[in-house]
């Protein structure tokens, strides 16, 4: 969100950003040239590493698929109440949220999935702006009242396309199906806070579903296409933005590599540290490639590293993936380096972990684009192969370079279009122009079901009217028949 | 289309517009930068004319609900049958079919409502960008698998808006269920054309589907939010981009006007001449206000006119409604001259006669941004008392300077999205990306009625098992009871 914070605060708007004061990206001592407002929270910097190591460690143990489910849906509810001792300690902060309604702002900016903003939104009356990469559960479809056909919209952590067969249509609908209950434990902490400041009942879907406008951080480049609706923009790719030249270090770096280039390998910032006999088998496979790779890694370096691997405890992602000589990027497949991969048209090899990171990981992989590992079960030499592959089979780039044309080819840039959206809703107070009827009706009504049924009614009753006079007149007629056939037939006796 | 083509022409490509040897709108005789190829077709000018006055002249008359309705339909069938002469005649001029199979073009741009563009881009095998207001019976929705639900999206015709009450859904729905049937006779000759040409079936639907983009020629300031799909950008008041400075002529006219400055009135190019009953009541109302009126009229000059309305040939409309002097538009609300009263803020009083006229004016006037008049019953003192309302009462004047603001207020302009999606088609050969995977399912698939089926199927059964096996579990535990009570009872005996 930092490039549209900064751009609006160029183009003369004043932003204050509000940070608990343990957070894992947005570090309050960093210079910043916007207001910064800190808020106490009861945990510290250590607990937060300590709690997000453990949730990664998780993923790194082999246990079953089903085991592998329950650890990563049990660390989300876990995170998820980290995030809600947080929002709670906002909420609670009287001196905070009385500056906050003081300054009367035109517009709260947030990204929703830590649920925060829009409460704190909802409390002070001020239209919002969502800024984000999607929910569990499909909550953003059920918030903006965008269809979501399970035919071909494919669910989270199913690693389907949208073309399926029968039975992953069935596991489709199975997983949207759970969808309705198994995020529950993680928003019903906000549904009881959003009562206790509101005084209230209100759910999470209907609090989420009083945003202004929706920055979809996607592109249906790499999404599968599929319903929108008038009130989102497609901002994918927001994060490619900005080019620096290299530092002076890492364009040395770059320049030893020689021809044969670089490999950029990071596995995002919540991975500070991975098993040693992991990244020994890394280590190992990445010495089997004449490119130099430039490894973010802050954990203990392994014993056999290789010469041409350079450990670096942080590294300029984007920057180093537009370089002309960067030939490969190691992921985990988080979308924000997805994209930063795209961008660049970048070959990857994914090796995701938690998360939309599989489903990330299978969407590169069916273009054509990249190869996926499976971080628990991939020997050293399924490293080496994967990398070597898709540094020198052609198609690899060939397909890349096609979605980043795509990707880039578009009317205006993201970051432009989301400034644009955040001003319109400053200057509109809103747009509830863009917001559907359809969150006036119920389940029922939206479906027309009762309008089925009474037609069905109608339809049955009329039929049945029709019938019975049908009948009725039979009878007569061949009453009639019957009865002057025996008065003939008296007759004739 | 003009300005996108003209735009284009300007960015350095090559244009040819197809146009027919007789065309309501396209005279190939004017002057024009790009090449254009006039097809012959079997009809004059005259007979044109001839069918529209007929079409347009049915709207005059006043006759029951139903008539009307069925008035307006068979004229609509018998349009379309002039547009598939049209078509037909293109497609059997193997001459311009040759040049236009060896120019190898790299887009088709076609409003395809005349149905012959997707057609010509067939049988070219060239992507298509469709540029369009919309199609009747929901085909737009069906061709690019959009969804579109009865319950909040109102159907045309019914003037509902998108909060409906139950009986109003009602209608929408059987207005619904009637567009599976009512478009038959309209399309069913393009489908034997299609069949003819490509020697296989396809339906109007199908053929629509192989659009690459989709250019909607309107704006959710002014149409009701609802599900959109990627493949769709919304360009309305495109039209509303050239603005030129008033002729000597126009200029003298307005400034001439004073203080109380003019009133624009047009009821489009397809209304030549209305009832002289009809225009001397309209004239009378005209001289009750003392505004200048300016009037776009072809046919006879009403005795009465009195001195404040001058009558003329045609009008720069955009251009008078974009003057500062213009109080007020009075229009038969097509799409096109709301979309320029909504550009330049002009409050307006609409007369509307057939098609989408009727739910467009509805529109503007549940906005408060004007007041729509029954052509056949409105009295001179209605109108009179409309154009009043509109000019002095300042809601209306506020109501429409807000749409207008929101409008306007979009992150690039329409003329440039539409030359962008255009190029963007013609660069990467299509947009095969943006093709929802949709297309390849059935009405049953797509709504996963087999896979709720199947699932009912399997929970039934497991129901029917379980319950089964009680049964048989209670059986036993009574049967043994009663045989133990049976054998104690024996004892006893």
């Amino acid at each position: 969100m930092r490039p549209v914070v900064e751009k609006l605060q160029q183009k003369g708007h004043e932003v204050v950003v509000v940070v608990p004061s343990t957070s894992l990206y947005m570090k309050s001592k960093e210079p910043q040239n916007y207001t910064v407002k800190v808020y106490p929270i009861p945990y510290t910097d250590e607990y937060l590493d300590e709690k997000f190591k453990v949730f990664v460690n998780a993923h790194f143990t082999k246990q079953s698929l089903l085991n592998v489910v329950l650890t990563s849906y049990f660390s989300t509810v876990e995170i998820s109440s980290v995030f809600y001792t947080n929002c709670k300690s906002l909420m609670q902060n009287q001196e905070l949220l009385q500056y906050l309604k003081e300054s009367k702002f035109d517009v709260v900016f947030t990204d929703p999935i830590l649920m925060c903003g829009p409460l704190v939104a909802e409390y002070l009356s001020v239209p919002s702006v969502y800024f984000l990469r999607g929910f569990p559960c499909g909550m953003d479809f059920a918030a903006t009242q965008c269809p979501n056909p399970a035919s071909y919209v494919p669910r989270l952590f199913l690693y389907n396309s949208d073309s399926m067969t029968f039975s992953q249509r069935v596991k489709n609908m199975l997983v949207h199906l759970l969808e309705l209950f198994y995020c529950k434990p993680i928003y019903d902490p906000f549904e009881d806070l959003a009562y206790e400041v509101f005084k209230k009942k209100m759910t999470a879907t209907e609090l989420l579903s009083h945003a202004s406008f929706w920055l979809m951080r996607y592109d249906f480049v790499f999404e599968f296409p599929r319903p929108v609706m008038p009130n989102m923009a497609f901002i994918g790719g927001i994060n490619c933005v900005h080019k620096k030249k290299l530092s002076q270090e890492f364009e040395a770096m770059v320049n030893a590599s020689g021809e044969h280039g670089i490999v950029v390998f990071s596995l995002g910032s919540m991975v500070s540290e991975i098993p040693m006999k992991k990244a020994m088998e890394i280590a190992e496979a990445l010495g089997t490639v004449p490119q130099t790779v430039l490894w973010r890694y802050t954990g203990k370096a392994p014993p056999n590293l290789p010469k041409n691997v350079k450990l670096v405890k942080w590294l300029p992602q984007n920057d180093l993936l537009a370089h002309p000589k960067t030939r490969a990027f190691i992921t985990h497949g988080g979308s924000h380096g997805v994209y930063e991969g795209i961008c660049n048209a970048v070959p990857m090899v994914l090796m995701p972990l938690f998360g939309d990171q599989m489903d990330n990981a299978k969407r590169v992989e069916s273009r054509g684009a990249g190869l996926t590992l499976n971080i628990l079960e991939m020997t050293s030499s399924d490293i080496s192969n994967a990398l070597k592959a898709v540094i020198n089979e052609k198609k690899y780039k060939e397909n890349i370079q096609r979605m980043s044309d795509l990707h880039l080819d578009r009317p205006i840039h993201p970051l432009d279009l989301a400034v644009h959206w955040v001003e319109f809703v400053m200057r509109h107070k809103g747009a509830p122009h863009l917001r559907p009827a359809a969150h006036d009706l119920n389940w029922v009504q939206y479906h027309s079901l009762d309008v089925i049924a009474f037609l069905a009614v109608v339809v049955l009753l009329s039929l049945f009217i029709s019938f019975k006079c049908c009948l009725c007149c039979c009878r007569r007629c061949f009453c009639k028949k019957g009865r002057t056939r025996k008065s003939t037939k008296a007759k004739a006796h």
